[in-house]
C-alpha cells in the first residue's frame, strides 16, 4: 500500500532567476509534478476516461484544487542539479488530502513543502465547483504515514 | 480605428533566469500580455460574457490558438528594466490573425516577434474545437499596417 | 513611515491551468512582484547602482533568499480578473524580514501568504553568499505592523 | 557522431492554460530542455566546471544568447500527454548554432521548432559578455544534417 512516492528530477535553465539558483516558486512545481506523478501511479489520473475511472462515483471530472501549499527553504538548488521530491501522506480528511514534501539533492534536505488539496468535481458545461469526498479508491490505495514515518518531513 | 498598441511592462525577478537577463521564453508572454490587453481595449475579451458579447456569432467560446510564434532577439532585457510592447496588425485572414510585435527599452530595440493566432469556438460541455471567421466586430474594429507602418516590425 | 503596500494586478492568460483559474504557484509570483515593488518604492532595488546605494554597507550585491513561502488559498481568481495585494511587515530580524500579504478582488480574500526573507551579499566573481545584517536604511524607512495591522493579514 | 537528439516528455499540469492545452510558450521551454540534454550528453555543460571542461578557451563561462526561436504549432498537447523532442542540427555557424526541433505525440506532429543561438564568453566579475567561436570540441562531436535528414524537420 503505497504511501510514499519518490521521483527523481533535474533543475531546467528556465527554473533558474539571475540568482543562479531555482526560483523558490519551483519547489511547489517540482512538489505538485511529484503529486501528479503519484496519482498517476496509483490509477488516479487528473484527466480520468470517463468509462473507467476507479474514482467515478459522482457526475463532472476530479479535482484538486489548493486550500494551502508552503515550503521550508534549507539548500539552493542549480542548474543541472540531480535531485529527488519525497511525497508523504499526512492526513486523508473527508473532502482534502494533506501532503508532505521533501526535496533532497544526494543527503542534502533542500527544501520541505507541505500541500492540502481539496478534492472536487468540476462541471465542464457550467465550470460549476462542488466538493465531493475524497474516492474510496483512493483511500483503499494508500494509507496515513504513521509519526515515526512522518518526521523524516517535518523539521 | 486601432491598428497598433502599446503597452508598458517591467522585467520582474522570476522573468530572469541564471544568466542574469529575461529568459528568451519570456519575450512570448510578454507579447501576449499585449495582444490580449489589445484584445480587451477593443471590448473583446477571451471570456466574454456569454450575452452581451460583440464576437457572439456562433456557440461556445472564442478561442485564439497560436499556428506560429517567433521572436528575433537584438539586445537583453535584464531585470527591472521598463519596456515597451507595441503590436501592430499585419493581416487579417479569413480564420487567423497576424501580429506583430517590436519590444523597445527607450528607443533601443530589444526584439521583434511574431504571433499567427486561428480563430476558433470551443464547445465548453465536449471541448469541441471548430475553426471560425475572424468576427466582423474585429474587422470593423481594426485594419491592417499599410507598408510603411509595418516596416518598423521588421528587421 | 511605509508598513503596508498595495499593488494592483490583471491574471494574465498564461497564469491560468486547465481549471480555469490562476495556477496556485503564481500567488508566490504575485506576492514577488509586490514585494520587489515595495523595494522599489523604498528605493532599495534588488540591483542596486553601485555607487550611491542606500544599503551599500559591504561588498558585493544583495540578495533576499526565501527561507519559508506559504498561502492559505479562499477563492480562486481568474482569467483576466483584477486584483490587489498588500504587503504588510510581520517582523524585521536581526538578518531576515517576515512579509504577509493579502491577495483580494474587490472585497473577497483569494489568499493569504507569507514570505520569510534572509539578507545575504553575494560576490559576484565568486558565488559566495554569506549572511548580512538588514540594511540600517531599511529598519529607518519601514516599521513592523503592530497586532491590530497584523491581524488583516491572518485568518 | 551525434547530430540529432531525442527526449521524451510529459506534458505537466503546470504547464496547460485554460484552454486544456500546453500553453505555446512551453514549447520553447521542451526545445530548451531538449538542447540543454543533448549538450550534456556530449559533456557541454552551460555550467562548466573550470578546471576540465573539454570547451574551456577563454576565459569566463560559456553562454549560449537566443538570436532567433520560432514553432509552427500543427497539434496541441494536453495533461499528462507523454511526447518526444527531437533536435537536429541545422548549421554550425562561426559563432552561432542553428538547431531544429520536432515535437510529436505517437506519430502525430505537433509543432516544428527552430533556435539559433549565439556562442559568448560571460566574465562573472563584470558580466561583461563577448562573442565566442563555437568550441571546436563541438564541432568535433557534431556534424551538420544533410538535405534529406533535415527534410523532416521542415514543413
Amino acid at each position: 500500500m503505497a504511501s510514499t512516492f519518490r521521483k527523481e528530477m533535474i533543475v531546467e535553465f528556465a527554473d533558474t532567476d539571475l540568482a543562479g539558483i531555482a526560483h523558490f516558486s519551483q519547489f511547489f512545481l517540482y512538489a505538485e509534478r511529484t503529486e501528479h506523478a503519484f496519482l498517476r501511479s496509483l490509477g488516479l489520473s487528473l484527466v480520468e476516461d470517463d468509462e473507467n475511472s476507479p474514482e467515478k462515483e459522482g457526475g463532472g471530472r476530479p479535482g484538486w484544487p489548493r486550500v494551502h501549499a508552503s515550503f521550508d527553504y534549507l539548500a539552493p538548488l542549480r542548474f543541472e542539479d540531480q535531485f529527488a521530491v519525497t511525497l508523504g501522506l499526512e492526513r486523508i480528511g473527508e473532502r482534502s488530502v494533506h501532503y508532505r514534501f521533501l526535496v533532497e539533492k544526494g543527503d542534502q534536505v533542500c527544501g520541505r513543502g507541505k500541500l492540502v488539496a481539496a478534492h472536487v468535481r468540476i462541471d465542464p458545461c457550467t465550470g460549476l465547483v462542488e466538493g465531493a469526498p475524497v474516492p474510496d479508491s483512493f483511500r483503499a490505495m494508500v494509507r496515513e504515514l504513521d509519526e515515526a514515518e512522518l518526521a523524516v518531513f517535518l523539521d
